[in-house]
């Protein structure tokens, strides 16, 4: 049995980019679970650039990770041991256990997820948060009809790959706005949107009043700055806009990018609508459930790219989301 | 009978405030309604902060003036002469009859006004766009709860000193914006404000922290800038902002300020929501009798500021919006 436990703590709050002064790498001793309690090995860490949010001083959604504060991550855990009459040794279960290989829990908020049904990384993307974020993002706040033309940027992302392919699902012109050629490849040839833009090649006001000659009825934004500030200039009377991230600005270290083309809400009597997926928590299994559905009959594609490392690598392989490397769901599986 | 009409038409698109240059004066020969037609003689007319934007080219809620044409305004004109079942010569009626001494009309959107229910410029301010504007956008759009805190900028103009007494009505707690003591005090004592930030002597994060100590459910914005930033780092989870105008950003020659604090909107999970009255045309006359009623219970008090010119005067008295030197409504009476 192990004793020692690896952790990655958050240092110092980050000014940009979070290098690798901002962590702490400890190790600590291991405990043993109480009455009510069980410990888990932790195998996978969800890479999330609301991370990046959750490291900043001040009043957000949730508090800020602590300075000293192992950092907060998704993950997926087996049980070594138990003391909790839920989560039996040998349990997979999804939960916030940070970035360190053990962790102890008390099963609050914490679920079991079956490797049988689907990939466990799977758990960490399409059916965990990144899945629920893109559902009630898009059905619940978007509100797309039949017909209606869809962007989502981020498109290749974790999120913004599943919204595409719901927007798909519901009958909606979609159209994705992702860095590279690949990527956009990847939207159109095997995700099946009608579009891709390629921001990093392309003008996208041009782009787009090609793939969305209509104009844009819902606009599920991940990025933020000069994209959404774009996509304002071409949205239809009563379009919604779902303000989901904005990854864009999270490394800032000037005031955010705000969209000066806002005045468009006005003249289209369109919305800005925020939106943050804990407030969906009663709802996770519907959604979970329907998302199952589509995945088994194929209707809808998951991907996860698994970086294989140590929870040592957590920093660098956090970076890769802000270089925008990743397709679908980055994933850090600890070997 | 008058066979002349003096007419101010739109001469060039103005680049910043709308100066004496952009304007053209003309005096035209004068003729008769034929059938279906009227003829009036205007006597008042409404002066809108929304008149900047109809001078811009370009795609908006409503196509622009034209180079040449007569400038569009909401007025009164009393009926010289008619050849209109609906209109007959005395009556006074409402339409955009634009920046005229006369005006020939067929009647489409025209209405019939009571100078006996109601002074005539309260049919331009209160009972006409101007508190449509206010009783929809606050009320549909901004959808404000008893008890919830509602914020209103250009708290002492046509639009925001109505918003804020419906608001008062809804039983809200209300905090306007405005520039000057003056007007200040105009909306706690007289309107029932309770409480007014002077934007021009003090910090509006800071007294609006002390007026609205739990934070702002909705805010109606007419004003953008740098008070739209501010109010959104107090909006509180689920806040509405109603985006009605941009008093601030009209006359910009640089781009529009784009609200940088636009994140907000995610932690708090705020909308905002873009409006224009017209969608609302279905249902002015019950807004209408709404606020009659209100009027004349002495729940809601109206105020317009009437200058008295002529139509010449027009475009210095359009100035004096963009200046803030109006309280109330403002109309120009033509003598």
């Amino acid at each position: 049995m192990p004793t020692t436990n690896r952790q990655v703590r958050l240092a110092a709050r980050p000014k940009g980019l979070p290098t690798a002064e901002v962590w702490e790498h400890t190790t600590e001793e291991l405990g043993e679970p109480g009455p009510g309690q069980f410990k888990v090995k932790v195998t996978h860490l969800s890479l999330d650039p609301a991370m990046r949010g959750w490291m900043n001083e001040g009043k957000s959604y949730i508090p800020p990770v602590g300075i000293g504060e192992v950092m907060r991550a998704g993950a997926i855990g087996e049980v070594i041991a138990s003391e909790h009459d839920d989560f039996q040794v040998g349990d997979h279960v999804s939960y916030a256990f940070g970035v360190q290989e053990y962790a102890i829990c008390d099963g609050d908020g914490a679920y079991t997820v079956d490797p049988d049904k689907a990939p466990l990384p799977t758990y960490l993307g399409t059916l965990g948060m990144t899945g629920m974020t893109a559902y009630f993002g898009l059905l619940d706040e978007g509100k797309p009809k039949e017909g209606e033309t869809v962007v989502v940027s981020g498109a290749a992302g974790a999120v913004g790959s599943i919204v595409g392919q719901i927007a798909k699902l519901k009958g909606c012109r979609v159209v994705g706005i992702a860095g590279g050629a690949e990527k956009c490849a990847w939207l159109t040839d095997e995700l099946g949107f009608d579009a891709a833009i390629d921001y990093k090649a392309e003008s996208v006001g041009k782009a787009l009043r090609e793939a969305a000659p209509k104009g844009v009825d819902v606009y599920f934004d991940n990025v933020g700055g000069e994209i959404l500030n774009t996509v304002l200039t071409q949205i239809r009377r009563r379009a919604r806009i779902v303000i989901c991230g904005a990854i864009s600005q999270y490394n800032a270290t000037e005031a955010v990018e705000g969209p000066s083309n806002y005045l468009s809400l006005l003249v289209n009597r369109a919305s800005m609508q925020g939106m943050v997926v804990f407030d969906y928590a009663d709802r996770y299994g519907e959604a979970a459930k329907e998302m199952a559905g589509w995945l088994g009959e194929g209707k809808l594609i998951s991907r996860e790219e698994v970086v294989e490392g140590g929870v040592d690598d957590f920093p660098e392989t956090l970076l890769r989301l802000f270089r925008g490397e990743n397709t679908g769901k980055l994933v850090l599986q600890l070997s």
